[in-house]
């Protein structure tokens, strides 16, 4: 049974304008200012926001849903709007005067980030000098803030791998977001210039993922902040996969229903591979879909008990969204082959859905190589390869 | 969150003697008589049976996990044993004259079947004469009775596919079950030579599946009994296929941690493509098995409301488990085609998971070619064809 | 051995170019009119033109190497240009009046088509009055002459399937290429208004595809002509599948030998499913190739030895090539799925190759659902489909 | 164009005597006599033997067709014959001497083996003493000789892979081959207790690869023996794998044509999900043949030239034919899982192929986690990896 999701039930409203919006999100590369305005309005970034600063605190599978919900209209808004509401879930884990300064003046606040540790950064009298050119910061158009990777080096002379945050005025976007998938998602480069990070707005990734961060249990009434950091910053990917794959089933059944052979006249939608190949695709991602929800429930359930989740958990949890992603982008193949030549004209989403789709395996997060390795490690019983995270 | 389970608990006890006699079962091509006691004294066969019998009328998910559990240990026993256990929850929709008959005496009873309809009936006062060879009789050797298909002719002409039901000592047993796969089954050939089967042991199977059957609704207070029978009927194979995936899961990690390669010494089990195949089989089977609970959880509940499925839901009921199957079935491939050599000799657990899983599709219900079809025409607005049931 | 062949020769000076060319390609939604000269220049548009009109009539295998060849440097240019070689060898089996006045004053001359019978046409002295907006008409831009598809009324009242000649002054071409694949073939919409088609200009496709059109055997002593039109026509689509996955082995190597993974530094080349990523998808392009060819070889000796094909012979040329596209696409998208997120920029050439790839299989004569069942219904003994040519 | 073969033509009318043995074949576990005897009369055995003693020193492409067509028939017969022929191949590299003792006073002699360096040896005067229970010896019971591995120690303390060629009367053979598929290659043990090899019946597996082995250009008339010896000796499991397909296509024809559901009567053969199984598996296993035909030519011809692979022909060599076996394996899985519950009684050669099918995949040569990374590596400039060969 279904159980009630409120943020879901609102966004119903919006979902068909930011679905409207989807050809121009494209040629603009950003999600439109309409789709972030109505997803501000209907509380979509609070999703995760502490609820000291006016956040909802919803529930991973509640979050999800409506992650699924919006990528089945815009796959990039989804990817853009999803970080931006997930970064709130890490800021949570800073200390408390980083999120002062964050939410403190502006509790719609919200961060792109760029956290692979591409950034340098000198140390100085507390806090570090950071430079770079940070790539990949999806959303970025529409942030307040950025998270932003680096590695620091420890007493033993170790690499510690950092994330620090930083505010909009500090650093420049770049434009330079021309791609073949997931064109409205914004994900440009931050261009950083001698920014000084402050010792309070930076925690080590290794603290965010094993509960020592400075906000670490800060607010012990709630139910989703008793967790590492990455399975929540990281939810979106498998959520938008499936919500694509699930909008292609639509798109399929309305274009394929009367779809005639062009050589032949033949109908396609009442002949045999048609019908298979919509069932088939409609088992695979309806089994994906189990797939993620039960794993998402694991998720809630655990931060309701307080409980931390163990190294084995961990690694279905890293690993069970890539799985998901594979099966989505199978399920969508299946369907886009058969659709014929008419599916590739600009103006068919199923070209674009076909594109998206098989971007949301692209992150290093839902490589499935990577995935599989990591999982078949903990499953053989073989120590943790830290050339793959 | 796993609810309890108490038949599964005291399963637990039984389960490695029924695991050790999986070898000299497949020699003696029926379930052992062993195995047959310990699943009766656990209360494995009551787990359907009416409660006004003395069964305990536990539910679909509670059920279908003893399944699982059972065919890890024994696929051919949890196929012959699991098809005893569903058969009286179709004899609960029976007339309670045939129930009467069948548990009146002997609580106990179980049936055999062998429904597809092959038997050749004459229509005589009060019922019909049977005559036929009827194959595919899982567990027939430790049943009671035997259910058996066959097609009268209704008024006007057309066929209408019965089943009736028949006491052991009406029929004999032809020891056919030569079969490369689910050889403990004891998948015999029933032959019956006139017998007559009275009217209140006789149901039509469109009843059966839509609510019209005697028996219907003779037990208000149950949770189970609301519903088609077809889909607690055959509720055991995509049961038994993911048992037996998860088995072979663990087949597989025991035999390949500490194999070596022949020609080289080198260790097969740290190596990335063993990793990666565990990994990615395990991501499968418990997609299968999240996909499959929930589609369970879904039949319980129907239940549980006094609501009956709908045709579309009907028909993901019908296709799922076939679905799942397959999954299950491509992870234990997966698995059992990089075991090597060593993994074909017949006292290796290996390859008899390899042929029973692959057996688990072979079945009329789980023919994904025809559920393919079943969905297919369902989810694009066809008729339901009846050359596919 | 690899057999002499002249013009694949002569192409590999001029595939550099066409290669930096692509990108631009891309945008100008058309074959760069450089490409076009310089296949000009080395005989890529005589090789199936008779002989008499200056062509060289090489044979099949020879040609779709160069196909394949092509498509590696530019699949767009390689789509286009292919059918405009093609399209000779249908023109061949016109009636010589129409021969003369294509190549008469012309021997360059080429010819478009949009071949689905989607004109309509009135009766008229002499021959028919054609109108219609006749899409996906690739390479039109370069071509001298359409060959359009329409359907006569026989004097029974059964459609008859017919290809009609017109020179470039009598239709204008509209630029409607918007599209997510082989963006560089123009293939764009041709709009005829009230053309006059001669009776000399006009064919029927079933004599073509039977040997009963007017030029058929106007040629005794080519090797090429003594054969359906289509396996000629329709030889491209595999060979440039054929050639974008040869060259995405390339593009898979050049980047992945140095990729860094963004989080790690771990080196993406020198790891395990990098390696098999490699290795399965070069079989599979291998196997491709291998299939293709002796395919191509036999249409080549039927021609030969003046040997037409048998219908079972027809149905396998038919469908081999859409099964080698399958094989490729696989292939490329193996190596696609595992480069990266830098790979789905622009300025990438993998991101092109995956989408192109994926385009091969979106023709009808590459429909491989069509093509199973146009195979196995030959297999099975039963009758062609005559929704499925 | 099919080339003249002789053997081929000869054994056609055997090979339904051997097929209508592969009953009774599975049983024995063995090659039944009369298989042998018939195989000895066509000439099979001396396919690889040196013209020297008799031998017909056929082409490799001529062989394997041979073994693939003998394969259709019973495949366990054509994998212990297969190895009996190509080891000829294998002796006719070791020294003058061993071969005159070999085929001097028999020149019906031929080999089993079991090479992997399972052996113990210790060094004597002349040779070593042999001691060892040598597995997998396919085709045991009708071999005149064995051809064994072991490991020797070079003066730098390396080992050394080696052979060593044994007479019948010095070792025993344990009738303990009892596995689920090639039941009738008769796969026994070898028990050797102290036996003497002297020094020229040994040669090092390294020689034999690198032309440097004793007999090495023995016969520098001849078109076959220019080479190393593994792609001769290995030849059999690709041919066998591809000539079970090609049966299971046949079987599959004759099952399915007639064939009707068992619930509904419907005929399954005409059904288009039939139809597209039997096409797909007869494109993907004319593709394999295709695949393997070049690789085998390519052979032949290096052979032909006096050509040595290079290291790159090599790796394709090892490895083209482990993936033409996974595609035959597809192709034929395809097809099992459609067959049916009737396709699982030991009477039906369905399940024979099937099991046979999936065990050409389980010899260390054709395991394809291996052969991938070894292609994987060569491709991508890595050096090649010790622990697999």
């Amino acid at each position: 049974m279904k159980r009630p999701n409120p943020l879901l039930d609102k966004m119903q409203a919006i979902l068909p304008t930011i679905a409207a919006n989807a050809a121009q999100a494209e040629i603009d590369r950003t999600p439109p200012e309409e789709n972030i305005r109505l997803l501000r309005e209907v509380g979509f970034f609070r999703a995760f926001q502490p609820k000291a600063y006016g956040g909802s605190e919803i529930s991973l599978p509640e979050f999800t849903d409506c992650v699924a919900a919006l990528a089945g209209a815009c796959g990039g808004t989804a990817w853009g709007a999803s970080l931006l509401a997930t970064h709130s879930h890490q800021m949570a884990m800073f200390s408390k005067q980083a999120q002062e300064e964050f939410w403190g003046d502006n509790p719609d606040a919200t961060a792109s980030s760029s956290i692979a540790p591409f950034g340098q950064t000198e140390e100085t009298e507390g806090g570090v000098i950071f430079n770079g050119n940070m790539r990949w910061s999806s959303g970025s158009d529409h942030a307040d803030w950025a998270i932003l990777g680096f590695n620091r080096t420890d007493v033993s002379g170790n690499k510690v791998y950092c994330f620090g945050v930083v505010p909009r005025h500090e650093y420049t976007i770049i434009d330079d977001w021309y791609a073949a998938g997931m064109r409205s998602s914004g994900t440009k480069t931050l261009v950083l210039k001698d920014v000084f990070i402050p010792e309070h707005r930076i925690e080590t990734a290794k603290g965010m993922m094993e509960g020592q961060s400075a906000g670490f249990d800060l607010y012990p009434d709630s139910d989703i902040f008793y967790t590492p950091y990455r399975p929540y910053f990281a939810c979106g990917f498998a959520a938008i996969s499936l919500g694509i794959a699930e909008r292609m089933l639509e798109v399929y059944k309305e274009k394929t229903k009367n779809r005639v052979r062009a050589y032949t006249g033949a109908k396609v939608g009442a002949a045999t591979p048609a019908l298979m190949r919509i069932a088939e695709s409609t088992h695979q991602v309806a089994a994906a879909r189990a797939f993620l929800e039960k794993t998402w429930e694991d998720h809630k359930e655990h931060g309701e008990r307080k409980e931390y989740p163990s190294a084995d958990t961990l690694a279905y949890w890293r690993t069970n969204q890539a799985y998901a992603v594979k099966m989505c982008i199978a399920a969508v193949d299946r369907l886009f082959e058969a659709m014929g030549g008419m599916s590739w004209f600009n103006d068919n989403e199923g070209q674009r859905l076909f594109r998206d789709s098989h971007m949301t395996a692209a992150h290093a997060y839902t490589d499935y190589d990577v995935c599989a390795q990591i999982l078949g490690r903990q499953l053989m019983g073989l120590e943790p390869d830290p050339s793959m995270v």
